[in-house]
């Protein structure tokens, strides 16, 4: 299929194909420009469903979407799968590795990934999750887990292999926390023989006061009950000091504990990606205490009224305070305010400043429960959890008909399954320990019951 | 949940959780027996569908289920996520790295791997498909290919990218060959701006006379006609002599002619699993032309009543000729015989020798069609695909209820979608390479159409 560009169309490049970015490329559909949305990979991913598949409940294909795919029907839009690694705002160029791309407008939309805090060595033992294949990692870890404590006769070392930690009380932490907890408590109830699987021990851990932070307090307040009652522990004021040799070393006030836990996961903080360096760079703009962009009421960046930056790497002050929160409805809501006012821009018309409309915040725990904070009601427990599950059921659905998790999720919540704990990778039994016991006698071999 | 060995049952492991070992651990549920079922992964796969997640049709884990999951009714099973170094008939024994387990009747069914005729530098350039990261990595390298031909300027590297060579004309290189021409030709047509899809050159080589040498000659002849009817060229009594460069050299007679192609695809040759050597080692059994294990009427070994092998790494010869074919219903059949034979020896019965009932052969070529050796009848086309359809179907629901899978199929059977087509893994821009004229324009400045 040829197309070829028409020099006299206003030239749009979108760099990011996140939810900020395909909503943009998307609503401009039917205007006067031609639109080349660059991404490093083909596939849209619905990152608000990552922790289902860290957890062993939806594939990646489940919340991943082909961009080529979803954009087939928007005619004046290219899809190219590169890197972008310059921008030269004189020029009007975007810089890959091969080609570059003249533009007209830039939409810049990279997101944002995890933050150390100073402690990046941290994160090979504890995986943080904002692609598929940390995802994967994080799969990996918790079902290797599992079968390495069925393995282990060492009852400390084995309750290190039940020992989850998850740093971080926003809504991925609190996600993780919950499936976890229905994993060992209910999913995986029956599947061993050595093992109580109900003995996992499940911490999640905050910084802060309390859960979910940006929520209303009476809200975190219900999560942290919901969460304790599927059997998470949870503590907040409670910071990670380090992390080595299996063991996390945490502080809560004067207390400091070391906790033996063979899986550690990472879910607090977050770093601006590449994109606000280069941008820094070549335009002078200023970036936050985190690295993103600080952008005009109209989403520009200052002195540069052709550059856009949207979605979780804008900073963007909402009323003139926080910054707007890195969720998706946030940069939904930016992409097609920029269609829109690009398009009014070649018309000769002005827009007025963007303005977020509420949607409100929603976080599950589990398999039954959620809090969700639609700003005119606030809803926790069953019915949050099934607003919950609309919201996302509509998102997938609107661009690619993701019939497939309805289905999936219709079955595994009446039948408790969980189909996708499939531990994959290259070197699958490397992190399996063998048993430690040296002489060679397997757990059935054992003369008397072990409780753990 | 603890379940304590009892020393006075007798102890039956199994290595390998595919169709031979998991329908022999299914079926000793009731049995006086206590089981111990031994696989490097934690999940059985279901290989005939290997090839759609190769294409982007299904994910991983619609084609797997984990071991724990099936078996965790079979309370007299333990599943152990291991692999076997070693095996010491005489202490009746079964080696691990970091454990022994003891046994009193043991069943190997660790299946093959793909063979390269003495030629395994060519698995970098031309994967096979035994695994799901075999089957992963072959769907990176099919939708880059696409990718990078969007990008490329060269017409002559451009269809190099388009060209896809599938060595071996079996069931996986049928069935590959026909799901490419489905994606080059329907699927992905709509999806790119810069390349016609419909270039793509798919050539299926077989080094035999026909495609599908154990079929029927006449269904043979059917999938010819189908698949070239689908695009794919067909190339009988073709061998590979060369794989170098991105170039396939292939001989047909005294033709010799190279081929440049970024996509080579293996699916010719087995080779048996590292288990047979073990066997061969301790036992002096003796190993067919491609290591395959020469089993007795009862499936055992010679001179070890109690040590049986069975599926594809067993070489029973079937009525006293060619031995029993690799697929799924063979190892299911000696699963179950096994079970039964064991079950009666215990009780001081025997069994007449294993039998083999013939349910046929299935071959999928692309969406709507198929040809099938039912025996009694032959079929190809359509109702050959809908017997071949439900077949997988009926498998697959049987030990997983794999509803999720025949949503997914009935979904893209009418949108012609494949939403499993992602490009993952860590090095995901590493293959692409950047646009060769080096001045830097992309295929979006070109100034003419560009017709490919």
């Amino acid at each position: 299929m040829t197309q070829v560009a028409d020099p006299s169309l206003h030239r749009v490049v979108i760099v990011g194909g996140g939810f900020g970015g395909l909503y943009a490329a998307k609503s401009l559909r039917r205007s006067p420009v031609q639109v080349t949305l660059i991404d490093r990979r083909n596939f849209h991913l619905f990152q608000p469903l990552l922790y289902q598949v860290a957890t062993g409940s939806l594939s990646p294909a489940d919340i991943s979407s082909p961009l080529r795919g979803i954009l087939s029907d928007c005619k004046n839009t290219s899809v190219l799968m590169d890197e972008v690694i310059d921008i030269d705002p004189q020029q009007q160029i975007v810089k890959m590795q091969g080609q570059n791309i003249p533009y007209d407008s830039l939409i810049v939309a990279t997101g944002v990934s995890h933050h150390y805090f100073g402690n990046d060595h941290w994160k090979t033992t504890a995986p943080g999750l904002k692609t598929i294949e940390d995802a994967l990692e994080m799969r990996r870890r918790i079902f290797i887990a599992f079968e390495s404590a069925e393995k282990e006769l060492d009852p400390v070392k084995r309750q290190a292999w039940l020992t989850f930690v998850i740093v971080g009380g926003g809504p991925t932490g609190v996600e993780l926390a919950g499936a976890i907890a229905d994993l060992a408590f209910k999913t995986l109830k029956k599947d061993f023989r050595s093992i109580n699987t109900a003995a996992a021990k499940i911490l999640l851990l905050e910084g802060m006061d309390r859960l979910l932070p940006p929520y209303p307090s009476d809200l975190s307040e219900k999560a942290a009950v919901s969460l304790t009652k599927l059997g998470v522990t949870v503590r907040t004021q409670t910071l990670v000091t380090n992390i080595e040799d299996n063991i996390a070393t945490v502080k809560q006030g004067d207390l400091i504990e070391q906790i033996p836990a063979r899986t550690i996961l990472w879910a607090a903080g977050i770093k601006a990606s590449g994109m606000g360096k280069i941008l820094a760079d070549c335009t002078g703009v200023v970036l936050d205490r985190v690295g993103r962009v600080r952008v005009e009421p109209d989403l520009s960046i200052a002195g540069h009224p052709n550059i856009f930056v949207i979605g979780d790497l804008a900073n963007f002050p909402h009323q003139g305070e926080k910054p707007l929160p890195g969720i998706a409805p946030v940069a939904v809501q930016e992409g097609k305010y920029l269609a829109k006012f690009i398009t009014e821009q070649l018309r000769g018309n002005t827009l007025p400043p963007f303005q977020y409309e509420e949607v409100g915040n929603l976080a599950v725990i589990g398999q039954n429960a959620a809090v969700a904070d639609l700003g005119f009601v606030k809803l926790s427990g069953f019915l949050a959890w099934f607003v919950w599950s609309f919201a996302h059921i509509y998102y997938l659905i609107e661009f690619d008909n993701k019939l497939v998790v309805m289905v999936q999720w219709g079955w595994s919540y009446f039948t408790r399954n969980r189909g996708a704990r499939l531990i994959t990778g290259e070197s699958t039994l490397g992190r399996i320990e063998t048993a430690s016991n040296g002489d060679g006698r397997s757990p059935l071999e054992r003369k008397s019951p072990v409780e753990v």
